[in-house]
């Protein structure tokens, strides 16, 4: 069995840190499948999906991390030939990766407790955002 | 319902960045599943798969993280012990990860207009490569 | 079908990378199920999945990576706030990914000869730890 959502949110951009958490669990809830696994892909080639422990320290930390090692700050070729100016949020997203696979049981995702599932959302502008949460299962 | 197909392609080596989107949704095409999953998964470890926006300014972008993070020019204990001198390409695969899954809707992959599968291949010389392109659904 | 096993085992911590392979394909082969994928999430956030080959020159490359590009020895928010010191094992853990899906086809999963599965778990101490190895397929 298979159920395809939809989940919509606005983000800031700029290395913004979604929690997307209790949206899976939604529609996780909402559909009729116990057992399987729930894939997370968000439409898009400037942002990424990924777990962390949601709190501010390792939000900023994970940031940092990105401005180290594909940094804002260096030339990039797609900002030469397109102007965009975010040639390292592509870059990021790339690297980060664009899906999640998250399996459940009893309806349960096998989260632990001070893991989340996280949007990043590396564009250099706010955006209206697309993830496709797919339940598949029994 | 599974469907288990294989893509294969030829490969350059040295990070060069291959574009499958058209063979996957060729495979998809072909199954009879309107509502699912593709897993793509690259047998080898010394390539990736992840997305990108395919034009050369990012492909260009990626591969010069590639070489500042994991670079070609440092020493590799691989290369000591099994004079490959493809150390480097295997920590870039490790990093990027082997496998991707796009769900899809009504026979259509849930990527953007500019977001398209790519084959990264990290090795140092010309490889033939075999992806694994598995679809599940109804 | 679903089919869903729990992985448990013994960690060092400190980027220990343990061959999670024999245990992946232990489960495969007491399901009843010949094609499909296998879903692998470690619970928690300082571990992650990946594929290596698995042989001790690379295994020191792919530490060196880590301790080059997410360092042990700069300030971390996480770390100021929490005091855990462990701050730089959950940045790993989150660009690394804490699930990975592989395709089997036959029983046999499409890994290649030099390519295994793995558990890193960048945690700062021994750690337990849970991977849910989720079977899905026909």
């Amino acid at each position: 069995m298979v159920v395809t959502k939809q989940i919509s949110l606005e983000s800031k951009g700029h290395c913004h840190i979604i929690d997307i958490t209790p949206e899976v669990e939604k529609k996780l809830a909402e559909a009729d499948v116990s057992q399987g696994t729930v894939t997370l892909f968000v439409t898009g080639s400037t942002a990424g999906i990924s777990t962390i422990e949601f709190e501010p320290g390792l939000i900023a930390d994970f940031q940092d991390m990105w401005q180290r090692n594909v940094p804002t700050d260096i030339p990039y070729q797609h900002d030469r030939a397109w102007g965009d100016g975010n040639g390292h949020s592509h870059v990021r997203a790339s690297l980060l990766g664009a899906s999640l696979v998250v399996p459940f049981s009893n309806k349960k995702l096998a989260l632990g407790t001070w893991q989340q599932i996280v949007l990043v959302d590396f564009d250099n502008r706010p955006r209206s955002r697309q993830i496709t949460a797919q339940i598949m299962g029994e």
